[in-house]
């Protein structure tokens, strides 16, 4: 567990002063309280995490997925984590669960202080991990799903995987209230760049497209195995961005994430994309990326 | 205290699968945790913050601080918060601490629950303070600080004050690294937005300049009281924004924020300002200030 942290008493004014915490309308002291309350995560997101799952049993791109955090970790300078340490610890918690298709969130922060920008040297960074189980979403899968767009609000090192995600929920709040089931995330210049949670594709004219990889995009891994996919079914890579315009004309849409790999798309801002079902290309692409995760 | 979650468990394949947590090393059930551990804070900075001071028991813009608090919630769409309870809260836990100078942290995120983007309509906002004591920092204000800039990289609703600061945190180590106190932030136009953790002021021919108030700059508390202050010692208000190079050719910087006001700048990005030592009217400013809050 945490350790507990124990703030300086009575280093106030007066003999009676204490530093004090408050949790809804209960006044406890803060030596009282366990660390994860001050964990740096909760006031600043200072802390960087990956979303696995597995499929039957067996977990997919753990080794990518674990690349990723180690370069987000990095980019944010919390040093000293031992990825082959997490790895244990990834592999005995989904023993240890027993959930055949489970999804696995895990972050690491740069640790718990009290809060103040800039932290000691000391700090010890603090690992959290998650195991639910996913659900088959196979409505989604089978039928698609509507989407609007949103303006991108986000800081300028989205391919950092980092715990500052209120642009993403605000975005994903915008959705739901339109109807849709994800945000397409749009920038000033009228570009997408991909979704509030996931990584967007088109398909036009046998072209797979989605955005290149810049600081405006995650580098997902889910899109890595897409782009394979789509290799495999002999399709035209193309990594650029579009406008709205652009997508809403494409033959097929859809999105990639880990949880779900590949879902449909087939209403785009209140336009139907092809006949309204997924596509043919998109159906092919989610039976390649099936035969990854054998 | 928070409320314990109890997430379904045993829902997944197999009668011995459940759904687990793991904090460091060691493997809990999640329905074992406190709901902190699932508080939206964590995941998605999902809430907005205040900091207050009092000077000499007596708390400072107090009814300031709640307003903008009200709009950082309404912002985000955290609804159902009363304010005068909030107010009644701070009240009675900066009674209980028994500290003159306090710094009073508080926090309002949307809830604790399972990690998803968007949450249930039944979530309930989760309140969080903390009092400490404020250092005079004597040695800053007498004799002033250096500063070095960075490339803003935050989000693009910096008007709200949420707990998404990871840019904010990357910022000040920079400065830290520089042997600097703090960091000016510069956006990609080449325009100073403000400090990392404060406003930033120049002084130029009896003129008081700041940035004007956009979505890229905190309305500060601190910084209408200054410009008030700068009014009664008869300098010109500008409301402007400079680049660094304009900054370094001032008469005068400072920075200012709630728990220690007004900070003289005197070194900016390696260039002394003025003769090395905190302006006059910098000095007449945070004498001002300081009738405030007697």
């Amino acid at each position: 567990m945490y350790p507990i942290i124990r703030p300086e008493a009575n280093n106030g004014f007066g003999s009676d002063s204490m530093q004090v915490a408050m949790i809804q309308d209960k006044i406890v002291p803060m030596a009282e309280l366990e660390s994860v309350h001050f964990d740096r995560a909760i006031y600043f997101g200072d802390g960087v995490y990956e979303v696995v799952r597995s499929y039957n049993g067996k977990i997919f791109a753990l080794e990518e997925h674990l690349a990723r955090f180690a370069r987000s970790l990095s980019a944010i300078g919390i040093v000293g984590v031992d990825i082959a340490q997490i790895n244990r610890r990834i592999q005995k918690a989904f023993d240890a669960a027993g959930i055949s298709n489970a999804k696995i969130y895990f972050h690491i922060t740069r640790g718990s202080g009290l809060r103040e920008h800039v932290c000691g040297a000391n700090i010890q960074p603090n690992f959290f991990l998650t195991i639910t189980e996913v659900g088959d979403d196979t409505k989604a899968k089978t039928e698609g799903i509507t989407v609007s767009t949103c303006l991108d609000l986000r800081w300028k090192r989205c391919d950092i995987k980092s715990l500052n995600l209120l642009p993403n929920v605000l975005a994903c709040q915008d959705a739901v209230k339109k109807g849709c089931a994800e945000a397409i995330l749009v920038d000033d210049s009228g570009l997408i760049t991909e979704g509030a949670a996931s990584a967007f594709f088109t398909i036009l004219d046998q072209a797979l497209q989605t955005a290149s990889l810049t600081s405006n995009i995650l580098p997902s891994i889910t899109r890595e195995f897409v782009i394979e996919a789509g290799k495999k079914i002999r399709l035209e890579i193309v990594e650029e961005s579009l406008t709205p315009q652009q997508a809403g004309g494409a033959d097929e849409l859809f999105i990639a994430a880990t949880t779900n790999d590949i879902v449909p798309v087939v209403k785009f801002d209140n336009v139907m994309i092809g006949d309204g079902k997924p596509g043919k290309y998109t159906k092919l692409l989610i039976q390649e990326f099936r035969s990854f995760t054998i």
